[in-house]
């Protein structure tokens, strides 16, 4: 049976999906998480505007590197085509997060990275949170969801960082991706992109002088959880 | 039986109402819906300072378009005055909320508009949320509740914008008001308003010069929910 | 049997005080609330530094208006004698509240009164909420619970207010206290107050010169749900 | 049995743990707390990264103030070093808590002491909040987390404080700390703070030349729970 060879990732994307509203990441139906297998070439995503509370793992929809829907009754995420462009160019991710969480979102529509202000920042990445630039009129006009997923690999690309290292990004004027290994990882990425961006936006609040992190703390906690001889969970 | 003709919109209030708790909405009873049947030309909105745990179909008030209580023994929202005016001038809306959540609330009372800094706002309107200018005090002092529906009326008429396209608007010093095709809509409305209003109050803070979202990009966005060629949700 | 005697005040008390939490007005044991008996010249009020989920109304300690301890094995709340200087001076309350929510307390420490910005406070108030001086080193040093009960009914005096009109007041550095008809009217106002707080602490982020209420607008509102014509409610 | 000599400061940080995402501290694993036996010279801390809701009291490690693992088959906290130079160094300590709390974590990422501004903060110290210097490179290259126990200590004594009276501190760029009598009150000033933290914030937001508590009030406050003469709780 066809639908039991994507059972797993089915299954695999509807329960990050329904860690969002858990997480207090979305309102209604504003987010979207997809898993992939990639030995059979296809990710398993959200369907598009469907209710949290009504998914089921046989409503996730089966969509190929060229966002053609493989199988699946409904339509997919609006936000596909910028799932399968990043699958397609990143070749070790597991899983996509798109939400339009406050303080990230906040963040995207200012136009600014965040800021390393401190270790809960550190402990996840060694630099700022990069903010892409809002598109251009030719993208936007364009085929925009495609497009999306450039402005993502290209705005990494230009600041010389790697999608391995850096599991997160504000899309200037519209809101935060994430991703990782898995859907869970992407989906705890955003969590923790959150409270980042809620953290920086109090401490500039508190000292609108406030530093950046020194590199010796950010290379220190960093490699605590993620060097070669990290020492961070079990 | 008078009272099962009434009982669909009785319902669809109901229900409405009870979701603006769920929302983080309302503090106590600060907020009504109502839902409207127009072959009948009357509304069922919610009794005047009732609890929303102890609301019920029935308890809804049936009351036509010049604000005539038509069933119902309780005393039916202070501002029902206001929901006639607007079901009375605006065709083609199902349902209208009143709350005074707190982010919307405190740009009415900030007496600007809402700019326009993201796709999540461009996701429901093309434009900036209308801040209507507080009222005279010849409209306060005459019958204030009906005056209200006209000066949502007039501000959107003002502005040259279209109540089938922009379905949320504050009234200054006061609070927000939105409405829809069906009560439940409307309220959807309000919780997107809150969270437009959260984000674009933060948005400030972290960029006091953030500019607004640029033409191609709320385009895109509003078609995508709602032009002809929309390809978000089922 | 004595106990029965009290029993009608320790229920309220006990009930209103289970409120606190529910309403998110306290962390940990931050507040109390008392219910008073006219008749019997007594108040029952929380024992002082008991969990909420641990209340039942025996704990509720009976007091009288000079502050002895009249019933109760557990010690009274340490503000009770400011309770007690209010119920012998306030001849027609019948609750009173002192919490440490979050937004209220920071305006008491910011020392300001809260602006009167919408309508939402002039629902409840037709006056900024005002905010007592901090007390003097004197009161401080001597009788010091005894004395706050005096700084909030001197500054009511001061300002020409009436207690049974304005029922929400913040003690600068201190924190906030309301009272009302009965104790679940006062704890009623100390959740309007909490989010009036919030309001007005936004208001002013959103626009730095947002100007007060107009006088028009504060009658009609306190009069739709005070005045002799009031038409709110059922 | 050698596990059951541990079991009760094993239950005691079992507990305390759970406390942490109850009382909204804690994002995913982003804190610990351990509980210590004075007689035993152990303490029982959380393992490493292990999700709140997977721990049991067994799964707590048992480490000696040398940080050396005396029981256990998980690995303990990556912050556990921090905790043996706090029990070593400060013979009446009982329980410790590191979180990356909200508020609390952007006064550190801000670099600056939480100033005194109201009873709140009284009735739990008589001081601002210490920030401690963020750690020098030298700490951070070394053996980072038994430094950073030091570094708390250090800041402590510079300038002048006993770790008795103040039980909560924080270390610059990073995030607080918190200890008490037991790991419950190492938990209850956790919430504390974080607490104080939210409301100096908003204080400073609403009056930004709001002035310290001034002495006389920041000593009754701290004396009515406090001192030999202290009339607060049972």
């Amino acid at each position: 049976m066809a639908q039991l060879k994507y059972e797993h990732i089915q299954q695999e994307a509807c329960e990050a999906n329904l860690q969002l509203p858990k997480l207090g990441l979305v309102l209604f139906t504003f987010g979207n998480v997809s898993a992939v297998d990639r030995a059979l070439a296809v990710f398993a995503i959200k369907p598009s505007g469907v209710p949290y509370d009504e998914l089921t793992p046989a409503k996730m929809v089966i969509v190929d590197f060229d966002a053609n829907v493989v199988e699946g009754t409904l339509r997919a995420s609006s936000d596909t085509k910028t799932h399968a462009v990043l699958y397609k160019h990143w070749m070790n991710i597991g899983g996509i997060v798109h939400t339009h969480s406050t303080y990230a979102t906040a963040w995207a529509q200012a136009q600014r990275d965040i800021p390393i202000f401190g270790t809960t920042h550190a402990d996840h990445n060694t630099v700022d949170i990069p903010c892409a630039a809002p598109m251009s009129d030719e993208m936007i006009q364009g085929d925009y969801e495609y497009e999306t997923g450039f402005q993502i690999i290209n705005c990494l690309k230009e600041r010389g960082l790697n999608y391995e290292e850096v599991e997160m990004l504000l899309v200037g004027n519209h809101a935060p991706f994430t991703w990782g290994k898995s859907a869970a990882k992407a989906v705890y990425n955003s969590a923790v992109l959150e409270s980042i961006a809620h953290m920086a936006c109090l401490t500039e609040k508190i000292n609108n002088t406030a530093p950046r992190l020194k590199d010796s703390l950010i290379k220190k906690h960093f490699e605590r959880k993620h060097g070669s001889n990290s020492y961070y969970g079990q």
